[in-house]
């Protein structure tokens, strides 16, 4: 009974989701769903990438929270566009909120837009946003052995940015295992380490990002 | 509509879970419902929590996980019973997985049960398994904003554990204001500062667990 209605609600968040693929086909606009565990480090990545984008190509942000506008208001202050999304106890976004917000969104000037999804590793894995890519950020502190026991989301993500490298020396996190479970899980995967606080890894990652956007144009 | 779908899924849930409290007061167990990130150290904090108890009081896990028996094998080397409920892909433990497991579980010899939950902030607030009380588990390098951010587990934790309280130097965590946050969403919520690895603040952490068996058994 309950997976029944579990298939519907995915059938009818995939429809939306397609509808929101197409409005971003249409806007020229790369869209990338961000999803970590609480406390990763999602928007501090932000902050950090669109410092350094936001100066040659127009981005924005949807900011996904079970409660509180803080993330948004972390954002705001760098002067693009911020929609926020709270979801109310909910612990993933969907397909439907994100269509509400677009309603009211600048699009047409957006060229890269970020989604921060819910912390939580579980459930934004399933739900399709319309975005380009999914982004698993997954920070040291964690532990390897992340991939191996939330496997879907590293199955379903482009990239995978292990954050927090600075805490490596503090920590017990063997980077080859992480990586190489997250690979069995997803060949294609690609994969950068980073720090938002050494700022190690960030050119490597934004190069990344821009590719996507200058494929997305041709 | 997907509303009152999730009332009704609530409701058998809190049936299952009275008549599962009903059989942990049958057989003298007290029982903590043990919640967290992915990755804020769970399943360490009960191999050094249990090291300790185990000589002096039966004790038992109930160990979920979205897939992989990974923390359950970490466990059973303890030689206690483990009972291992793999979700398959399910962001949270509900009553009725709990009272499938309990049909085999030597309830009688457990006077300290722990269920440890899947790694999420969100959803295992929602669903009373039957247990005594909640353990969040908070690690400090998921920063000190979690309480105002994932607000309804803070409510319903009867302790707070803040662990790897060493990586306090190495990461931004203002703990007054974890706790300021906390105790305004929660007012007799317990605060622990806790290392599993330094092992600091275990012995507050073990002597207000005991307290708990203790009370139970008056």
């Amino acid at each position: 009974m309950e997976i029944k209605v579990d298939k519907k609600i995915q059938e009818a968040n995939d429809v939306i989701a397609e509808r929101n693929r197409a409005a971003f086909a249409a806007a020229g606009a790369t869209v990338f769903n961000l999803i970590s565990s609480p406390g990763a480090g999602k928007t501090t990545l932000l902050i950090v990438t669109l410092a350094r984008l936001m100066g040659k190509t127009g981005c924005g942000v949807i900011e996904g929270d079970v409660e509180t506008d803080r993330d948004a208001q972390r954002l705001a202050h760098l002067g693009l566009p911020v929609a926020q999304i709270t979801t109310a106890g909910a612990c993933h976004l969907d397909a439907n909120m994100i269509a509400t917000v677009l309603a009211d969104f600048p699009l047409a000037q957006t060229k890269l837009l970020f989604i921060e999804n819910v912390g939580n590793l579980v459930c934004p894995a399933s739900y399709d946003l319309g975005e380009r890519g999914k982004i698993v950020l997954l920070s040291v502190p964690e532990g390897d052995d992340k991939p191996a026991k939330y496997p879907l989301m590293f199955h379903e993500a482009s990239v995978m940015l292990i954050n927090k490298m600075d805490l490596i020396p503090y920590v017990d996190f063997d980077l080859l295992k992480a990586k190489k479970d997250a690979r069995a899980l997803n060949r294609n995967l690609r994969i950068i380490e980073i720090s938002c606080k050494t700022k190690a890894g960030l050119p490597e990652w934004i190069q990344w990002l821009t590719e996507r956007i200058d494929e997305f144009r041709k």
